[in-house]
């Protein structure tokens, strides 16, 4: 056994900034080389970014990534960091297009492999976009073979692994652009285990930390041993190079043939020989967090990547005094700063007196800034234009926030970021084109209502434990959730209780069971079946909805198509 | 040679009405027994729908979907149809869920056929729900060996095809929910004689004729000959029942073994001999259609079908005495009657005196109801609030406009049209949330700004040559396009004449040419940057806009699906 040291850049990068992508791996390279990495691997697509989507099917686009690619090599060269092999993801073309990983050293390119597990469930469409690769790729390099693999490799069964298992290989390469959605960190660790055991080698596996739309990868990087120990393991949500020694068995001549396999093995030799074997050095394994520092973490990220992403520098949000908005403008003093955070109130004739107290609170909390513009005259006239009463005027009340926030933004360039949760996102629970439907960004999208509660409990706790300011009112958690648009209402007079509606939810939505697998869950049939169809029903609205990040394993968007036109009713 | 009596059901369905489709069945079934039909074909997902996409995903909506096969076969010879074959399409779950075609007869299902090629591009996303079926199905009956397949089968080279060739087939139903976009009429017939030509017998293709969210389904049923002849052709957008004598070759005995092919040949017998033969009676080639007319009639079905599929009867549109609402206006009035059409003039200081009476005059001309209302006041009241200028200004009142049509929507239960055309959404000229971008549909989403006048004077041409009224103001089609949302304003201020941005925009858009290949058709390289940059950028608004009915070779929609955070910019 040697030891090879080995930088995983658990890095971001920004869709179709290649120039910028480029830049992160010239700069990543070179701190990894300084800590005396000897292979420094980057992230599934690191320079295009992932999930480019369509952009694949511009063949300017894909021609760029291969330029980038092979001038990136150059870069390193010229930069003094040829001899330190960097593997790195990108797009390809060899007539049809391929999700690549690349083996660059000395100003070459040495290998490609093309990911052969495509995903297409879910959030992924890559048989859209992608043919699948055939050959694994093999690279002989300080004496060890180098097997080259991308994400989904490591969640199919059969190909790279087994082959790699029979080629026997030293070590496995894994590069991920790996979307995060609660509880997932807990597959990924026993799945490498698995495959390493397959391999028979260590697996090293690296995924980016970044916000893209919907998505937000979570890092979580690691390497595991075909004994299932686990060797490293980085934090989730940061950014960083960690270089970690990982013992490998040196290769063997002639390498084994493999025959009759899904996959061809593809060999490669940089002729570079062992380096003196170093002492490995023990790595971190970091301590796993709880669900709500996590899902929190991740909202964070994906609004802090949006925002910065699409070129804000503030925000500005309805402040209702309620819980949603409360944990939205908390979410966005993290991501952008407290000061870049602009909250609204808006009273309407039917506002309470603690929807404008506890909203000013909030704002104080989070050293954003508050204004109160009441809509009170506006309201009234609509109202006596059209004469509305009933649904009619709660709405119109809703409309003219949205359409106030949407001209502060037009006024001062800040993003819009709408309220609403996946609760009411779910049964429609939510006037179109209001405050917590408009806008550029939705943070709680994906966030079920009782984890909008615990989400700010967690946060206010960690602020309490820590003896700092807790930046959500507590009355704004306390209190009993109204929409507020006509006197006296609740969001009780309407729909269940939360608890009971999100455990519906989750069932109906997420996990696609029927009404009667539901009912026999021990669910009320009636209460079911008006569920369903309120979620069945609302699916224009959410195709009208701004992009959310994405928490849980099945979100609105572009994880759950349903058709709008749909008469399925479950009996 | 005999020949076998073909009924050809280009029929409609609504996705997930399995027991109104399963009506339209029995009812079309027997339509074509009447008419001496032997064997009645239906389209592709007939007793589903289609597409009904993550639908699939639900277990008990593939249960159902196999349960209405086995109760459509028992019903249709409860009625007294048993005698008559009858090929039909649903979702079948072998342990995977499939795309397929079942021969029904006496009662009981004869043969099913699992879909070979699932298309996975453009607005299709069939590697997302279903394994593909790896069996050619020929069933012998009345002593022809009839083999089946669906839909992207007849697209892709290789497979069923020429598989059924090798086994000496006598005829190949086809069946589809094929959608419809310009021209596409055009390369179904070549294609369809060269898959005769490889199987060496007559090709029958059904298509459906329905809407459904952003896709119509045109029909165009029609069979051939492998020597490329058509027998038989049906009009678009036409649903009806067409009973076709076709001619084809006698089963022989043994059948023709065939091995070493991707797919195993499955065969099947019915027991039914050949019947007398009858004297084959020519059937009509129904003559093609202009592009206008084939265009106009594709919104009417797409917005007909989302209207009364839902549970809608009126639409409410702003009325600007513009080009776009006067076509939304036209094509809605055709679809739902003009008495079920409400225009809504909302006039601002900054409208022109034509404004108000070109739509007051629209509304005249297709019988519908006409109001104004202006927003004179109301624009005041959000101006001196928040003290607006510029584009904020301007921003307010088109909203202003989106929130009277949506309370009026509340009011009165009409389904609101957006009138934003594919030109304006495709440049982000338009106010997110105004009345060209709110609503449940939007009828021009997916037709350029040229083409709209284009459609108006075609629909225009066409009244005037039958004597009618003309359904459109000349004076709408003829004045300069204009916002009106500020004095004297013209589209013209801020975009290229509409031949040209149209010329880029179909390049950039719809075939994804790279901005120097377009340079190079012949355009300014900034004005080619310019509109490359406007269409990049507006990717978030687009995402909120309501569907409407892909007419194009690419749609916005599902089936362009680009990032809304992308760096990428063409040198």
């Amino acid at each position: 056994m040697i030891a090879l040291r080995l930088g995983l850049a658990q890095v971001n990068y920004t869709v179709g900034d290649l120039g910028g992508n480029t830049e992160t791996v010239l700069a990543r390279a070179r701190q990894a080389v300084d800590a005396g990495a000897q292979l420094v691997m980057f992230p599934e697509m690191m320079l295009t970014g992932y999930p480019v989507e369509d952009l694949v099917l511009r063949p300017t686009f894909r021609d760029a990534s291969r330029a980038a690619l092979d001038e990136l090599a150059v870069r390193l060269d010229d930069a003094g960091l040829g001899r330190t092999a960097v593997v790195v993801g990108y797009i390809d073309d060899d007539g049809r297009p391929r999700n690549a990983s690349a083996f660059l050293l000395g100003g070459r390119v040495v290998a490609r492999y093309f990911k052969h597990h495509l995903p297409n469930y879910g959030v992924f469409d890559e048989r859209r976009y992608f043919a699948p690769g055939t050959d694994l790729t093999v690279v002989r390099h300080l004496g060890v073979d180098i097997a080259l693999t991308v994400c989904e490799d490591v969640w199919q069964d059969g190909g790279p692994f087994t082959v790699a298992g029979r080629a026997g290989v030293g070590l496995v390469l894994n590069i991920n652009s790996s979307p995060y959605e609660r509880h997932k960190d807990d597959l990924r660790l026993p799945l490498l285990q698995r495959r390493s055991a397959e391999a028979g080698a260590p697996i090293a596996y690296v995924n980016s930390v970044a916000g893209q739309d919907e998505l937000v990868f979570d890092g979580d990087s690691m390497v595991v041993e075909p004994d299932g120990r686990v060797v490293f393991r980085a934090p989730q949500f940061v950014e960083d190079v960690y270089v970690v020694d990982v013992p490998v068995a040196e290769a063997v001549d002639p390498a084994p043939e493999v025959t009759g396999e899904v996959m061809t093995v593809s060999r490669f030799a940089t002729g570079v020989p062992p380096a003196p074997a170093h002492e490995p050095e023990p790595a971190p394994v970091a301590p796993r967090i709880g669900d709500e520092e996590e899902t929190w973490l991740a909202l964070v990220l994906g609004l802090r990547d949006y925002v910065a992403k699409n070129g804000f520098r503030s925000v500005v949000l309805g402040v209702s005094g309620g819980i949603d908005s409360a944990v939205v403008a908390a979410v966005a003093a993290e991501a952008v700063g407290g000061d870049n955070v602009y909250g609204v109130s808006l009273p309407s004739a039917y506002s309470s007196e603690h929807s404008r107290t506890d909203a000013e609170d909030l704002m104080q909390r989070l050293g954003g800034h508050f204004r109160t513009l009441p809509i009170k005259s506006i309201v009234d006239d609509y109202v006596s234009e059209l004469s509305l009463t009933g649904v009619a005027e709660e709405n119109v009340q809703a409309r003219i926030r949205g359409t106030l926030l949407m001209a502060l933004s037009n006024t001062d360039g800040h993003l819009v970021l709408a309220t609403g949760n996946k609760s009411e996102l779910a049964v429609g629970y939510a006037t179109i084109y209001d405050a917590g439907s408009i806008g550029g960004f939705a943070p709680l999208k994906d966030v079920p209502k009782t984890l909008v509660w615990a989400l700010a409990r967690w946060r206010n706790a960690r602020a309490a434990e820590r003896g700092r300011t807790l930046p959500i009112p507590p009355n704004s958690i306390e209190k009993p959730p109204s929409a507020e648009l006509s006197p006296g209402q609740l969001d009780s007079d309407s729909l269940p209780d939360y608890d009971l509606l999100d455990s519906i939810l989750t069932r109906y939505v997420d996990a696609d069971r029927g009404v009667e697998q539901i009912v026999d869950d021990g669910f009320d049939r009636e209460l079911v079946h008006r569920i369903a169809r309120m979620v069945d029903a609302a699916e224009w609205k959410r195709r009208q909805y701004p992009p959310g990040t994405k928490v849980s394993f099945k979100a609105f968007g572009r994880d759950r198509r349903l058709p709008i036109t749909n008469r399925w009713r479950e009996n």
